[in-house]
């Protein structure tokens, strides 16, 4: 079955590849549109799998991420529609010349082909993969999470009958449907009909696909992020930047997971941060010596354990460590980082540049919080994963990380000499 | 042992992404005069292992290609001090700007940090990889075809001496001198201290990355490269091209393997074909229809085995197919190409430009032949391999392909609203 998904997806993804701007944006809007008039039956399927997971025992938050509403589905109705307002990469000519051999080449963006991706039980993602995919007139094949199975299904029919009635092909998007696990691992080897593979999801999934899948894959989405308190830190400021990047959204990848404290500091800097983390509801995983300084309060302050160093807590607790130098912290960074981002805060310039250049992150900040760390911050317009590995895109992916070029040489019957 | 050489890889890499160009032009220089000062060693241990190969039957053919001789290997220094030459591609700012946070953010290239080569049996491969990536400023980790490992393993330590020499880690090039193949499936989960997999073998090798790998790979270097003889193609020019295509250096990947011919042409283009392809010295595999037209001469002309639409020959033998039009000659390369180099050969511009966007290839050309799909030829300077996949890099790789970009963002203790 996912064979004939992969051949239909290929075919359709000749189709896409030819079309201007202008159609695949009135296929877009056509899309919106449809999500709005037909979200009697995405309500009915999602209402189906909301009473599932309830029956299932899944908390109210996880209930309440999963369930649309009327409003939700106008919200996700119009990030569709803010996709047309994007500028498409597909045919930019990157670059190009004349030859010493006659040979006249270009270098032409063009679309991977067809793109895979897997994630978690959140219906909008459904939704904002594929107008993304189509945007760069790429065919999709989505694997949702099982406890939205059906609200995928739904919004896929909604997608594809708006495809068909563009005269399009409707297996420009689809969706595996089956909750089946072992479709996941079928998928992963899908190499002949998928050119990329995106996995959006908990660790356990990113290594699940390093392992197994035999189509590149973009890993990526996790983050234990660091920031480095310096010594020539101002403190009050600092203190800002701190709680924006653990208190923002906590559940984030850019989160602040690990605070590296320069010695010449932390006397002066451990207490007001134990003041203003009390304010902030955050708990303190503090080593050995910076224990001694925190325990007094006000915040609660707990001894860290050796592996918090390498998991993301995604939740408002904070692992504070004292470090000799910059040495130390850089070198605390390349252990535990996630080379996701990872912050200095100093007024030093020279030890600002070491940073930058010594620290491998997809994104380094001097002074700056790490939660910038997203497409829309970035000014990417969208953003369809955060990668961690370096080829192809490193950081927030926006609809160029969606294509790839073509060399096109032109001659007049040109040979090699 | 492995697991060593990755964290000295690792190590290293870090000291030579800080290093300008003219430190790295240094210690290039110094690797080429020791390459020549030093080949007495070198061609010991090549002697060494062309008695172990000539003891093992392999061919004159591929014994040449194996020997080293002091001119050969004056060569090879010469390929790196060429590479001295080239444009340092990091450091590059490649766009940045201020953000409406105020934050100031740039996507500056970076090395990639630890590259993993394995490739067959060619000594000059070990030094042009590890002069690609000293230039680029990474570490590198080779593994070359078993029958030479005595002179890589001889040439790796002339480099890590001039390294050393040049106060700088040894273990930025290393070689797994250990012929056991077992090495490179370890090598392959290496995914902690090695950043990028490139392959330069068969579709055997590529197979196996594609598979059993965990670290991002570049697959690439199989081509089954088709010319498309379209119905107004011009007769005599399009012989020249063929010809260039397909006799130039007939074992390249860039060779066109498969000819597609115009129903409509057939009848004048044929007989002409044959007796250039016997002036040549090609054997033609024809279908039922063309092998009519063929059979008498006065090339040699075979009925093509369906097989052999998928399989490189890398010999003086070329499929020949009559298609009905463009629609089955594109519909045939997307069966049957590696997504390589395909050209057309028309006067009709309607046909170059659906040729042009409907192939789907790393190189598609018009009027020319596919021997350009090089890295020379496209004036990158060097080439490390030729990509067919889509991410990272698509068709010669450059220096470009070698280097990654991190995102930096410099604030005044800057937040997310």
């Amino acid at each position: 079955m996912l064979e004939q998904m992969g051949i239909a997806a290929r075919a359709a993804s000749y189709r896409l590849a030819l079309l201007s701007s202008r159609e695949k944006n009135r296929v877009l809007e056509s899309i919106a549109d449809a999500l709005e008039a037909q979200h009697e039956a995405i309500l009915r399927a999602n209402a189906d799998d909301l009473a599932d997971a309830r029956a299932a025992g899944l908390s109210e938050a996880m209930l309440d991420r999963l369930a649309l509403t009327p409003a939700r589905l106008k919200a996700i109705a119009d990030d569709v529609r803010q996709v047309c307002g994007l500028a498409d990469p597909v045919g930019q000519v990157i670059d190009g010349g004349l030859l010493d051999s006659g040979l006249r080449l270009e270098r032409r963006r063009v679309p991977l082909g067809v793109i895979g991706v897997i994630y978690e039980a959140r219906p909008n993602v459904t939704v904002d993969v594929a107008a993304l995919c189509l945007k760069t007139g790429n065919a999709a094949i989505l694997r949702g999470g099982k406890e939205t199975h059906r609200t995928n299904a739904a919004i896929v029919r909604v997608i594809q009958q708006a495809l068909a009635d563009g005269g399009l092909p409707a297996a420009a998007v689809q969706a595996i449907e089956n909750p089946d696990r072992a479709l996941v691992s079928e998928m992963l080897r899908m190499d002949k009909y998928i050119d990329m593979l995106i996995p959006r999801g908990g660790a356990g999934l990113h290594k699940l696909c390093r392992e197994q899948s035999t189509i590149p894959v973009i890993t990526g989405g996790i983050g234990v992020c660091h920031i480095f308190v310096d010594e020539s830190a101002d403190i009050i400021p600092a203190l800002e930047v701190i709680v924006n990047a653990k208190t923002q959204r906590p559940s984030t990848c850019n989160t602040v997971e690990t605070l590296l404290v320069h010695q010449g500091i932390a006397g002066r800097f451990l207490p007001a941060l134990s003041q203003q983390m009390a304010q902030s509801g955050v708990t303190l995983h503090a080593d050995e010596v910076a224990l001694e300084l925190l325990q007094a309060g006000p915040a609660k302050a707990v001894a860290v354990k050796a592996e918090e160093y390498d998991d993301e807590f995604l939740s408002l607790d904070l692992n504070v460590k004292m470090v000799a130098d910059l040495d130390e912290a850089i070198a605390h960074i390349r252990e535990h980082g996630t080379r996701h981002s990872d912050a200095i805060l100093t007024r030093e310039m020279r030890n600002a540049d070491r940073f930058v250049n010594e620290v491998d992150a997809s994104a380094v900040y001097v002074n700056a919080s790490t939660r910038f760390t997203d497409g829309g911050q970035f000014g990417l317009g969208a953003e369809v994963a955060v990668s961690t590995q370096k080829l192809h895109a490193r950081g927030p992916m926006g609809l160029e990380a969606l294509t790839t070029y073509k060399w096109i040489g032109f001659g007049d019957n040109t040979i090699r000499a």
